[in-house]
């Protein structure tokens, strides 16, 4: 079904109302016509089915779904060469990250992003998010220094890191509770030894991802996607919390 | 450390030949210097340590490892619009795919690979395999028919569908056992019905990634980095099989 997200102010009683870059998108761009169902988005909210009205101006309510998702992945990501971020913010968003924080390391040789670029990497994540049945447009936060990672709040967090643990056998054993999950990934050369340290006397648990070693622009995003699957599953004892 | 992929015919005694584009790459654009050490990996068996001599054109091999792959993931990938076949061969390649199968499916819109694209495709396995640590070049095969699949050999054989028990879930409830395993993913719009029955009925078991849905140049990576990560933990059960 075709899905657009929309504001939880477009929500009015029974019906959606249609902004007009969505009218264009659903009339001229997908060429809906009145009586087809799509699906509207409130990020991190709820999903409702709606019938398309022949005033091209509002939907009709039909049924309300509460989108669940087990756990909140924010995924510290140093930044990388060329456009790689930006590949990171959309497939990361299909493998359920919900929020996305750009960081500068000690080996990171991108220290800074335009506005208009971090700009593009919120319009990508909110397009992921209609591609994939997610309920949440994930949050791209301003480019942070790596210092800052230590004190930030999480229920889980972990650092990739070649020399940890098999991250499922970490999962498996230590049954990690909580709902919000902090997962830190390095740049192209890695993360030091000290940053590392830095993050591990701050609770970081080093987890890796097996024998391979990932590119940086695909390490984050395969965590998250192996995350997504323990927790939505029956292994996972994030679910006793909801 | 640097490393390089070499035939099993380049290595004589305690040395490893080189061929000349691998002494330009050596020499001219990784600028070594005599009495450094490199890695000369032989696709599929083993990895030696090397050191460079003054002669520019052979490497002293200091030490030799076997490299332990638990698991050999054949995928077979519906061929995708754009380049994105080439993303999935590069980025599935560091998941630890070990054969590509591009398949031409119900829904598949791109149906034929030109000669050179194929050959690229090729020596982007290439690549990713020298920069992950791994220690066989993966094979790319020519395009196949869907109808070819169910026929195929392996010991566990999976097709990614949204509809199918979480991947972790089934790995870790069936603990299913064999060294060859068979991936299916299928092209943007998805498997057919019909296709997916087929599989079916090939003892093709359907898998998913959890709740959320992946596109076609993201998933077939996701589930391999799954998988690896599960074979080469104490998790699996096919580390007996060695």
């Amino acid at each position: 079904m075709i899905r657009i997200v929309v504001e939880p102010s477009q929500i009015q009683g029974h019906e959606c109302m249609l902004t007009p870059p969505q009218q264009h998108y659903l009339f001229r761009v997908m060429r809906v016509r009145p009586g087809q169902l799509v699906e509207a988005l409130v990020s991190g909210a709820r999903l409702y089915e709606c019938k398309v009205e022949p005033d091209s101006q509002t939907l009709t309510i039909q049924n309300v779904d509460e989108v669940h998702v087990p756990i909140a992945i924010t995924l510290a990501q140093a930044l990388i060469k060329r456009d790689l971020f930006a590949q990171i913010v959309e497939k990361g968003t299909e493998a359920g990250i919900s929020r996305f924080i750009p960081v500068v390391t000690e080996r990171s040789i991108v220290r800074d992003v335009s506005p208009a670029k971090q700009q593009r990497w919120q319009i990508i994540a909110q397009e992921a998010t209609e591609q994939s049945r997610q309920t949440r447009v994930p949050q791209i936060e301003p480019v942070t220094s790596f210092k800052a990672l230590p004190t930030m709040p999480g229920h889980v967090k972990c650092v990739l890191h070649p020399e940890g643990p098999n991250i499922l056998e970490w999962l498996l054993e230590e049954r990690p509770h909580g709902s919000e999950w902090m997962l830190v990934a390095g740049p192209e050369g890695g993360l030091s030894d000290s940053e590392v340290a830095m993050l591990q006397e701050a609770q970081y648990v080093a987890v890796s991802l097996g024998p391979f070693i990932y590119r940086a622009e695909n390490a984050g995003v395969i965590a998250a996607g192996i995350l997504t699957a323990w927790a939505s599953s029956r292994l996972s004892s994030v679910g006793d919390l909801f």
